[in-house]
């Protein structure tokens, strides 16, 4: 099977003596590897890659599975027929491509080229069409989520999802998403090369365990808050969305729309709310 | 025209004293918009959506053509007959596309929905698939160029590359791509929500001016290395990748299969060399 990180010999130089020092050794380094997520409707028809994601291999059913979901194209466990590493075809790597059977009823996602999935979710053109987007897809209405999270409470989440961090530890090439309940508990926390990927596996866990909607949750993130990842928040009904570090225009439109709490620079004991205030109380 | 980037309120709360602070003032968000490339044959053809990306606006133009280059489509300026800001036809948004018109004798791509060109840039199934892909489509060899950098000048690029982040600065939520001379001179810089998106308008940029191959450079990004840099790196002529973090296991691989120096967590006084050792001097 793919590993999650793979030893490579480095030279480790550094000038801060009058003389160069270099030192050879092996580091950990963050493996990256192409999943290939194919889809097509029950029955024996062939399934056909929809998109393509540079990812950690590893937790890649619940990858292909969240992806689907935050996509919209699937809204829970039961639109699944079955999920596989796979295919059995000719394929010559067996462990990335994932091929998912969706239930009968459930519609499989037109592989149109004028679409790039993996890149912005929507047809694009302006921001605006993005969020409509979101918003025609998404099942779960956040802003009926009544979650409140106390801001002293926020501010313990970072260290909490570093403690978990176990691949960052070994590489320092690993982002994380974890995702924890409104009294501070983490319940689910991936690494991945690519931010959005670790979402998708958070998200693709919950699908699975038949948590969905996410409401009453805080996902966090390491790094910035983008578009792509206040979406995935949304699609999965998750009500406030924190990160270490700055959002994008985009994402904090897309929250004040959606209902949710955004909140940035998370980060010693201090934050920026971008979006939602309510939902952060400082009392 | 769309702003790089957008004033927002901010609650700003920290729970440092016995009771949060809350404090709302305006702060500068990094733009996020979609930005829509379309490529067609020389002639009265329509073209057709190739790709879209979530990018900061700005520099469009020089986006849409590094892309192009970055992905094998083009070799060159001369390959490229018009870009332009918006087609002309009904399109609303007239900033978020751009339109570019291919020579006479340039093969227009296929838009093949099995691919995803902005994730993989190849069709995927494995690493070394992504790395032939490369490979196969790269018009420069890296490995013929002699250059070589004196670790001491690559341990000043950091600081020289975060002196001309004027939107990082500004927001704390954009992503840098420098292209450095030999000698350490600072030839341009570009910020972006997406690290690829920097180095796509950095290779326009130098496309444009007729600049390529980029032999005798360095590329410096913020964050980390992937394989998607290291290959725009590695389409472009550029022979060294210099990255403020971790590499992939990807991005060593190709780096090692092109000729290409990689350097990762260059900070300080330090860095780690994964690949193309002998380019890095330390006499």
């Amino acid at each position: 099977m793919a590993r999650r990180n793979v030893r490579h010999m480095v030279t480790r130089v550094d000038t801060a003596g009058t003389v160069p020092s270099v030192r050879r050794s092996p580091d950990s380094v963050a493996a990256e590897e192409p999943l290939e997520i194919r889809v097509g409707p029950a029955g024996p028809g062939k399934r056909s890659p929809l998109a393509v994601t540079m990812r950690t291999p590893g937790d890649d059913l619940d990858l292909a599975i969240g992806f689907l979901l935050t996509e919209g194209i699937i809204g829970g466990a039961d639109d699944v027929h079955t999920a596989q590493l796979c295919a059995g075809d000719d394929t010559p790597n067996t462990y990335n491509v994932v091929d998912v059977v969706l239930s009968p009823g459930v519609a499989a996602p037109q592989t149109d080229p004028t679409r790039n999935f993996y890149t912005t979710s929507s047809c694009g053109i302006c921001g605006k069409a993005s969020i409509d987007a979101v918003r025609t897809r998404s099942r779960f209405d956040v802003t009926a989520d009544p979650t409140v999270v106390p801001a002293g409470l926020l501010v313990e989440l970072p260290d909490r999802l570093r403690a978990g961090q176990v691949g960052f530890e070994r590489t320092g090439g690993l982002h994380a998403a974890g995702l924890f309940t409104a009294e501070g508990k983490l319940v689910c926390l991936r690494e991945d090369v690519g931010r959005h990927n670790a979402v998708d596996k958070v998200v693709g866990w919950a699908v699975r365990e038949g948590r969905l909607p996410l409401a009453g949750h805080v996902l966090m993130v390491s790094g910035r808050a983008s578009f792509e990842l206040t979406q995935k928040a949304t699609m999965a009904g998750i009500p406030i969305l924190a990160a270490v570090s700055a959002p994008s225009t985009l994402a904090i439109e897309l929250a004040k729309e959606a209902g949710l709490g955004l909140v940035g620079f998370l980060r010693g004991t201090s934050m920026n709310v971008y979006a939602g205030t309510q939902r952060i109380s400082t009392d």
